[in-house]
């Protein structure tokens, strides 16, 4: 659980070893802290023509209290900003050997309907990236391609995701690059998923694309905004303490990427219900006591687990249903045994289904709710000697993909996390040469945390990540390989 | 354009060396030819519960002249085949140390409708596949996911991309995997993709997925099957001439892949009109010559070219036309001039976009019309000093989705083939590095041919593919890359 490499190239001596063998040297990332600043630097601002999304960020920025500053290509960002009583300045590219001072680029290509207007595109990332601070950020905002009048406009949004995939490779030293598509309606929706994407939370998440649909935002427990008697609006939580009286569920809670999913959860306020097998009971007990939160002990895969989960939720109810348990049994499929094959599809992907279907069938899971499934890697591309891990894997994606049109009258959204390479007890016990090529195979050059993981499901149990259902986010520094 | 590492290792003393270094041995891949018997060797029949396509699956084994075996999963197999007059017996493992005698597996995973159903999938493979020979063929059938009536059934069916895209990374061998979701009412449209999946000519398409839609068999052109005054149904084409009577426009057919898929597309019977630019007048026309072929030489990029086109048709019009003409300007993005930026986006996408609606405004090309745009793993992928390039190619991508839909009643299908590393002049002139990782980054060990590509766009323009629209194949060996 330790990249001693990546620890190394950064220490003053290990710095000088690698320029003078002209060794990779991947970013220590920065990670999100509770007693720093979650956002800071100047925010560069580029746009095409007739852009939808400038208000909102306008918003945005005045929410997060950053300073902006206006590429060329947003001509209409200066006077906007000023409306809303923003400090604002012009883009000025950092002169060369000084410190780049940008913090986040931010594209608003919503108003790009043709492929032949992709130019301030290029004149924008062109001028501004190398002004890009480390571990700074690229959000490149358009419209879902399958919600285009055109054909014409579809094609020239689709285009934005080789743009964001290729910036999210070419950026290295711990930036990352990630494409928002932001639905019609849903422009007052975004701002909890820009926080994330600006944030040092998001830290392992690059080359994604997220879709934000108005159709989730009309639920009233979904409400992001409402308007106070003065018509201003004020959000209906505070985005310190955005889970705060909501009741959580994590499955294999009890260490690893579970324990960090709950110690997250319960840090922006969610009280936090802890299960995991018997034989893990007082690593459970002792991480759900550290959290104030409940430790159920028992195997989610017993034909009984639905119903008593069902039972020890009923009094209260609950908010979010994070499924993170999960086993890997791998063998080659000539060699695999069907017990292996059973046990992994059963615990990964069947018991995730009759828990989902118990809450719901019994109204525990209450209106406005949130499912998150982990998925991974290897349910996107397959993985040789997974072949039942990738399966219940690639499953994971199908449940999401089902379920997000029943649930979204209820305002329940349902997503899946996909994690790449994480630093875990698993990992650290896998051969040196295969830990390194996970390790160095993605546009970070390193493996995540389990926080990576955590934060980005508490980004997607957020109340205000409404408008997002059905979708998968990797957690994967932009992993090359996919499929 | 020449892998020698390819050719040592499957040389007689290359192989000792490889043997005793212990280094990969990539296989030589069987290709089509002429002069040899497309199909052979036995096909393995596995099912899961209730299938629903052993029907059109005896149809096939009927029509390209194999003999089957059927897996315990397949009892059903056994009476059917037997109705339809086939040939057939029992699977039987491959004793230890004896030859593979199976030329292809394939399962019909219709049936399966809940997570909990799959077994039969591991059963079989677990049984079969050491019985698979060299260059075999592993093929999964199931249901569109987002096609099916409940949740639990459309998880089972994504669970097969798992399942699938796994199976391809173990395999190797020269084994190809791929999955196709057949919807209901397509069973008898799937006949050319079964065809294409265990034929040498899909010897570099392995990972993907494809759907076949019913909506598309209904246009007259596209018939697959009618029937005779006996009742009998008969193809409206000749399986070995397929493209007979048809014309098909290729552009940048001068050299390279777009000679290449010309060629493939001459040899299963259509008249071919090439098109480059000026400066490669005489090899296009060199081209065309032994093609029986018509040489335009223009620039595709230049305002006049879509009237050209147009003009040039219009006496006959025209039934393919594939867009394969396309430029690099590698640099990245802080380096990249404006024009290098709008060259590649003009070339790869625009003009893609000004030609075909040129074409369908002037109904030039004709009902039952075949699109294919070639796109890239850059567009799918993104890729570092690729930032025009890979947004032309993810705009292809935009470009057959939205298209699709709208060409549909008139039997036009559009779709895209995604080439990874091709064996071209130029990957020829890549760095050492670059290029052996590009060759053996991916299931087979190698890069493909430009062969590989026109096959896929062959099969894409094929009459029997008429329920195949708006989708992306890679032609990668299933690339590790991806998104």
């Amino acid at each position: 659980m330790n990249d001693s490499y990546l620890n190394f190239v950064n220490s003053p001596f290990g710095a000088r070893v690698a320029r003078s063998l002209g060794l990779p040297k991947p970013e220590v990332l920065r990670r999100y802290r509770a007693d720093e600043p979650e956002f800071g630097g100047l925010v560069a601002i580029g746009a095409g023509r007739e852009p939808h999304l400038l208000d909102s960020l306008a918003d945005l920025v005045a929410s997060i209290g950053v300073t902006s500053v206006a590429h060329e290509s947003a001509g209409l960002w200066m006077p906007l900003a000023h409306r809303h009583g923003l400090l604002t300045g012009r883009f000025e590219p950092a002169e060369s050997g000084s410190a780049a001072r940008v913090g986040a680029l931010i594209f608003d290509a919503s108003g790009i309907d043709d492929s032949s207007q992709m130019e301030p595109l290029h004149a924008f990332f062109h001028d501004t990236l190398r002004s890009l601070a480390k571990c700074g950020r690229i959000v490149v905002l358009g419209r879902p391609p399958e919600a285009c009048a055109s054909p014409r406009q579809w094609t020239a949004q689709r285009a934005l995701e080789g743009l964001a995939r290729s910036l999210g490779k070419e950026a290295r030293r711990g930036i990352t690059a990630n494409l928002v598509y932001v639905g019609e309606g849903a422009e007052h929706g975004m701002e909890a998923t820009l926080r994330f994407f600006l944030s040092p939370r998001s830290a392992y998440v690059s080359g994604q694309v997220v879709r934000i649909a108005a159709d989730g935002l009309h639920g009233v427990a979904n409400r992001v905004a409402v308007t106070d008697a003065g018509g201003n609006t004020a959000s209906p939580f505070d985005w310190n303490l955005p889970l705060a009286n909501r009741r959580a569920v994590v499955t294999g809670a009890a260490r690893g990427i579970g324990a960090s999913i709950a110690s997250v959860l319960a840090a922006q306020g969610a009280h936090v219900i802890g299960i995991d097998i018997p034989s893990a009971r007082d690593a459970l007990e002792a991480t759900m006591r550290q959290l104030n939160g409940t430790a159920l002990a028992f195997d989610i895969a017993a034909p009984e687990a639905p119903a008593q989960i069902a039972a020890a939720l009923d009094d209260h109810g609950v908010d979010i249903v994070v499924h993170n348990a999960g086993i890997t049994k791998d063998k080659t499929i000539a060699k695999m045994t069907g017990g292996a094959w059973q046990s992994v599809i059963d615990i990964n992907l069947c018991a995730q289904e009759r828990i989902d279907d118990a809450l719901l069938a019994a109204g525990i899971l209450r209106d406005g709710g949130r499912i998150v499934g982990v998925s991974s890697i290897s349910g996107i591309a397959g993985n040789p000697g997974q072949t039942n891990y990738a399966t219940s894997k690639a499953g994971v994606i199908g449940r999401v993909q089902s379920m997000a049109p029943l649930l979204r009258p209820r305002g329940i959204t349902i997503n899946a996390v996909a994690p790449g390479f994480i630093e875990t007890q698993m990992t650290a016990m896998m051969p040196l040469t295969f830990r390194e090529a996970g390790r160095r195979m993605n546009s970070l050059g390193q493996g995540g945390l389990p926080v990576d993981v955590a934060q980005t499901i508490a980004w997607l149990a957020h109340p205000g990540s409404a408008g997002i259902s059905g979708q998968v986010v990797r957690v994967c520094g932009q992993s090359l390989i996919g499929a």
